[in-house]
């Protein structure tokens, strides 16, 4: 598209009152040419398992093509209606702290069957129905997916097999490794693939050692680093494969000019931003056709800019390329309601990061339920505030402009090379100090780029899949690397 | 009665040696005129289920009757023997954090079919064998009673049964509520009704539906705090319909001399008073005789007043009229001990908002468990202390001028209207800010209330079922109203 | 042994690379002369139920004895392997907390009857197969045992049984007990037993009599700190129990000349020293031979002493004799490495309380898991570094000097009468104040001792169970005794 799209979620079954061509008039005079439908509204058109309606979807798609609104489809999957979970409980993940209870969105074993088979026939169905309406752009997969904690039986016995299957290979093409362990770790196990995971994740520690398949423990409760870390490695591959497996499916309907894409957030606490430990947002880009990101930062006072940045330059560097901000604030939540002129800032600060959608979280504010007071663009009241007022002017801006400020690329000299294995690791023994709090990888990380923000230095973000981007720069910076590959390493060295 | 009652409670079952004698001597020369007994001790006058022996409750009643000291029946329902529990283990409420544990007290399911059979019978054995005793002049039911976060299955199917009865009637009722949707909201669900409980919760929000009554989902996980706080005003009638469902069967046996009062606790941490989140005093009180509370409040340099002051505006507001103390604290625990004038300031202090009844918890102080120093009248050695002596001056000024102390009438031309659904409404969303703590319904009214007391301004409070009464005051005062309903809004335009 | 012991635990099972000779040889360089094998490696040398294999301990053995290094063997007990949980997932003890996760160590049920086949299984294997060897000089037998909260219905059902036996012997040889009880008491339980109890432990209060038996509740939910605390003790008694079964056992393999040992921790936090809560380290030093203990502390700014002073008089005064530090800091954790001269200083403060053994935990630094930065004398890299370099100082010291330092005797003056009964109760009743944190019975106990050390007066520790040494000592001092039996009073008046 050679155009900026600006726009915002858009949910008519959530309105209290009929509104669409009311809101429909508000976006246009606010120059708004997109809005993202149908995520988490599974239990709306599915009211009955296999029962399947799509007003409200059709009625959206109908109203948004009339007045020139481009629509992007979300699958509904990140939250599961109610008859689902009474008929299947077990689709509800057993994570640390035992089987979830129904109420929240995000709390689904990714990889339970049941849940496997629902969600395929409803992403079909609303494929079929809905994907070949002339307003609709894209389809954006999920939303913000991870593992959930998914941790219960099936999914143990899953990473046992990964375990077997990973390791097993490692011995066929290196067998050395197996003969270079001193003599008392062999044959002591059941297999030499056991003797072999035993040695290399210590589980001699403790009496932790397993000799046999069937003795495979519990793994919620490990006291051993390597193997929590390698757990939740499998954890974020279970993301990827859940999100690759959408892909496929959507794949199979859309037109050729309709793209596919996700929402990933990465990890925010205070003031910092930083990876998201639970999923792997490069391995997961494979399956997009436009990389798709939620930032959302802290506002007011302390809108720093290095939030958005980062954000931006994590998103362009997974493709190289331009990407789409599917969610971020418009008032926000309490203490974030933008001041005179920030969210014109803030929309500008995405463009010049290489983003070409710009897309509110969301339209309206809900009046109801846990994020109620979470502030889309319009309060409660749907009236014009200056939330709205500040929108009008980015959007009137983009619809005259747009065409020079859409694609926007960067060259830059220095890159950082991220690793999520090692976040994983240096969360496990997090840096202590008597004088900070607990400091982990996302801290290192941020310390570093906020120095080179500050600098005006700009840079982009590789991750070890992507290691042989290192020699298009003049400076790489490698933050608390406790975990590479021999591979990650020798082109670092080269 | 036409006079003061003085006193404490008192448990001969818990005397680690024989002391009624000696007891009544010393409450006698402290000018004590009753007690309360009975609750709390279903374990010793049913020690084998089925099997009663009101050894106790007999000792003390003929003593106390020569004594010329009046006695007040407790029924023992909150607190559950264990033989029932080791033979229905369900009789333990199932909350939040899952099924309980037996030891403390409150922890029960007071919906349970089998914990209502015992305790009816309980009830109908004691009021058979004591009520009819010249000594006793009323019984309290229960203690403190709230629905100890009640929500097993069985009750949630109950709460399911209430919603489709309310808002099934309301239909009935008022059927523009159905029309009156946006037509997305209609014959989507198994019924009229829940569609229009969808529409109402906003049930479409991450997909929440409940589309038919089997899918009606686990209440305790929801994200949705206008449901969360319609199970909690469900909680509340639970409260309601078990007091009612007591005084029913007491006054079966009661004579026309004899009362029925209930010891209600309002909220309270740190140093301010609140509702009680967990129960309707309002609507409890309509099967009362007689209000009763317990205040407990912060003393020594802590003493402020308004503690006792809102306790007892809030007693007598309920039935506008006198009301009892039922409990408050003579030595209490650590950090409570009374100054010198203390406990005599606190006294007059419950007359003048209207208390014709002064009773500590508790006479003596207990030589075990877990409030071993929340201590009575009498510490540990049962010698004359301090706060004996305190109360003996107490005792012998009411004995003297009781008759002109008693029945104290207030005119007040300011009143509070307070609102349970509020408290729980503004809970779920507490009012945070970076300078403060979380600051919540309670908070909000003690600064009212605080702010009239240190004006010396007196006032009274009216919950929404009295709504009438505010044409009564001159000054209305209308604190964190955030839900009403639409008579209560009527009322106040008016 | 005329001689000190000097030396480290050693893993020959953590070792990623193979090290043993070149260990020795630093070990030698060092003056090492002993070295502490096989508790924690169950796994190891059981890799499969009822498969044995002693090939790290055979081969440690042999290689130590050549070089003249003696060798303390640990029974394996305390962390149990993977197949044992899978096969008996009820070997997990149940506590406050439910059914633990395997993954830790301590873990089980220690009254496991599966868990006491298997570890009586190991233990004989170990013993027939290892305790001849002529390098072994003694075995530990377990390690730091606790009961790890057990209580689980059948640790209950013994703890009824115990509570049966004690109060029935208890008044067979009273039966005044009985008889001076209030008349309420008499006659309303089962048994005169029950009767008896109800009326020592108050179950009267919040209706928690146990009228029968079978009603016998669950104990994990008691608000009676009398009888919790008895639960406590008789979890301690289990302790003792384990650790005397474990000794008779080994005890039928060992030499004259060969010693049981344990090594017990005592409580610490923040930098107190104190009792440890859970193992009444009295009752368990009557099936050892030689006391041996773990004392960690801290240091660099922080090493005061005391806490090696303490941990040295309680370890000296349980059989008024010397004993063996089988568990001390070489490295330690981050904070803990030694200043310059500290690892020497802190070697001769242990001999200086009579130790005769100084052992560090642990030789290498582990490479996997949760205590992968408690480091031992060498760091991962296996190099010479400032702490080894200590090491030697002291090994060769010891070497030269050795014989006139062991068996160091001291003559003190004064003794502190220690309790646990009274640090169960107190801690369930701590001391709070406006201006300090909860204060506990090692706070107290501690803060005397910290007063005695400051003024160079040295003293022993007395148990109630030696209550007959206090005509030994000019000066006695009990801190917070809140509980005594009457023969421990009887002995102090006297």
């Amino acid at each position: 598209m050679d155009k900026l799209l600006y726009g915002a979620a858009y949910y008519d079954e959530y309105m209290p009152v009929e509104r669409l061509d009311k809101d429909i008039e508000m976006m246009k005079k606010a120059g708004m040419n997109v809005v993202r439908i149908g995520e988490s509204t599974w239990s709306t058109f599915e009211p009955h398992e296999g029962e399947f309606d799509f007003y409200h979807l059709d009625k959206v798609m109908d109203a948004m093509h009339k007045a020139g609104i481009h629509v992007i489809l979300g699958t509904p999957t990140y939250a599961v209606p109610t008859w689902m979970v009474k008929s299947h409980p077990d689709i509800l993940a057993t994570t640390d702290k035992g089987r979830g209870i129904y109420g929240a969105r995000q709390i689904m074993d990714i990889t339970n069957p049941a849940y496997l088979f629902y969600a395929e026939r409803a992403i079909r169905r609303m494929m079929e129905h809905c994907v070949k309406h002339p307003s609709v752009i894209g389809v954006q997969i999920d939303n913000e997916t991870k593992a959930y904690g998914t941790a219960g039986p099936a999914v143990q016995e899953k990473f046992a097999k990964y375990l077997r299957d990973k390791f097993g290979n490692m011995l066929v093409e290196h067998p050395e490794l197996y003969d270079n362990m001193p003599e008392g770790y062999k044959g002591v196990s059941e297999d030499d693939i056991l003797d072999y995971i035993n040695y290399e994740f210590g589980f001699d520690y403790w009496s932790n050692r397993i000799n046999a398949w069937e003795d495979f423990p519990d793994v919620r409760g490990t006291i051993n680093g390597s193997f929590k870390g390698e757990f939740h490695r499998f954890q974020r591959k279970l993301v990827t494969d859940f999100l690759t497996w959408q892909a496929d499916i959507v794949r199979g309907y859309i037109r050729e000019d309709q793209f596919i894409t996700h929402n990933t957030d990465y990890g925010w606490n205070g003031s910092s931003y930083g990876l998201n430990e639970e999923t792997d947002a490069c391995d997961n880009a494979a399956a997009l056709d436009i990389v798709g990101t939620d930032i959302y930062h802290f506002t007011q006072d302390d809108l720093t800019g290095t939030q958005i940045a980062f954000g931006g330059d994590v998103s362009r560097s997974l493709k190289n390329d331009n990407y789409y901000v599917l969610e971020t604030e418009a008032q926000g939540f309490p203490g974030w309601l933008p001041f005179d002129g920030q969210l014109r800032l803030q929309a500008y600060s995405h463009l010049s990061s290489g983003a070409d959608m710009v897309e509110y979280w969301h339209w309206h504010s809900l009046h109801n339920a846990i994020e109620t007071y979470w502030k889309g663009v319009l309060s409660q009241d749907f009236k014009e505030n200056d939330t709205y007022k500040a929108a009008c002017v980015i959007g009137n801006e983009w619809n005259k402009l747009g065409e020079h400020l859409v694609h926007l690329k960067k060259d830059n000299k220095v890159a950082i090379i991220v690793s999520q294995e090692s976040l994983t690791a240096i969360n496990s023994f997090p840096i202590t100090s008597p004088v900070s709090r607990s400091f982990g990888y996302n801290d290192v990380l941020m310390q570093i780029y906020d120095a080179l923000y500050k600098m005006n230095i700009e840079c982009d973000i590789i991750w070890p899949q992507q290691i042989e981007r290192i020699s298009d720069y003049e400076l790489i910076i490698i933050p608390a690397m406790d975990s590479a590959s021999g591979r990650t390493l020798g082109a670092i060295e080269k």
